[in-house]
């Protein structure tokens, strides 16, 4: 059974890429507002990226707001993935167990997707269904790149330090099988640091180079 | 318009019900794992407390593990709530300000729900676009009924008082047009005790009575 992030690790070497191609179809963004439209828009992006991406991040939002037929676009795009590209699915889940195992079959078994964004305020039992088979690959929101993160994430806790650090530290520990990762938005290059330290281990998806306007010099240090 | 609570507020003194009816279709109870099935089995429970029901919650995770199928279900399941009584999707969703509208659209004019579940840890951006229409409610998780609740809850902030104690003070911050609530488990007395305190003007959704060992007695006072 291969690790995912030996794997993400062996595609790095191999193309030299580190980079995590989004595939948002913003309905700004597509001729018509369709899931075929936004399906269109992802295969090309796919196949102009895809000797560059070291992995695909199609975001769930904006097929989900289609209903049933934006989630079979979904289904889609990620079954036309390239071979050995890894994807990962942007959908920021986050339960209590059994609805956590039920979030689990939908992202690696009904998808097929290899990896999962994750929002870990619920805790460990909460993370834990997505973590059971180390060939998938889990990335716990940690410091996110908009306007609004700090207000949870960087309240100053008793024992020092900030949230996120904490957020840090617990996926550090819940990374048994060596299928954890953290996101930490590129728009922080001080929290990308202080996230290495207390998390020296794990992949960090870093999102926000490009419109958000991150700093992919620093995300790289 | 007419605010999603002000709504509730009308139907739980007509009622006299404070009872929200979750529709969690678990694949074991299922006579067969199937949409269909899941569809089926909700509204059997739909209809057995349609009189004695404040509201439904039915829970996307369920749903969603069928992928399109499954959630051509649960917009049929939505579509079938019996006309007054809210229905609020439990989806937990919280995301960057552009993909949160994606939710938002998901959840309120794909699905049709009154009300969504939704999680704090991205901040305020990630919870402005379900909250623009007063008509539609949003329930922030706060203190959650499962046992890693307190993995990231309860820590101790520097200022005093824990993470989701902070959580309920920025609800009430951001209530600007009185549609937010709060999601806070029924297996936690000392806590709801807490947030009350915290966000007196707030509903509270406390889920946990039932399977979960929750206390009904205290989770009313």
């Amino acid at each position: 059974m291969t690790n995912f992030f030996s794997t993400l690790d062996e595609r790095a070497r191999r193309t030299g890429s580190l980079l995590c191609v989004g595939l948002d179809p913003h309905p700004a963004d597509l001729p018509e507002s369709t899931p075929a439209a936004a399906l269109e828009f992802c295969l090309k992006l796919m196949s102009a990226t895809a000797d560059a991406a070291l992995a695909f991040k199609p975001n769930a939002a904006f097929f989900e707001a289609w209903g049933a037929p934006g989630w079979a676009a979904l289904a889609e795009l990620i079954a036309s993935a390239p071979p050995g590209v890894p994807v990962i699915l942007d959908a920021k889940r986050g339960d209590i167990a059994s609805t956590a195992e039920a979030y689990a079959r939908s992202v690696f078994e009904t998808l097929g997707a290899d990896a999962v964004t994750l929002n870990p305020y619920l805790g460990r039992d909460s993370i834990e269904p997505f973590l059971a088979n180390p060939e998938h690959g889990a990335f716990l929101l940690c410091k996110t790149s908009n306007p609004g993160a700090g207000d949870l994430q960087d309240v100053q806790l008793a024992t020092g330090g900030r949230l996120y650090e904490h957020v840090a530290r617990l996926a550090q520990e819940w990374n048994l099988l060596g299928n954890v990762g953290l996101v930490v938005g590129a728009t922080h290059p001080e929290s990308l640091r202080r996230v290495r330290a207390a998390a020296p281990d794990l992949w960090i998806l870093a999102p926000g180079v490009g419109a958000q306007g991150g700093d992919l010099a620093a995300a790289q240090q």
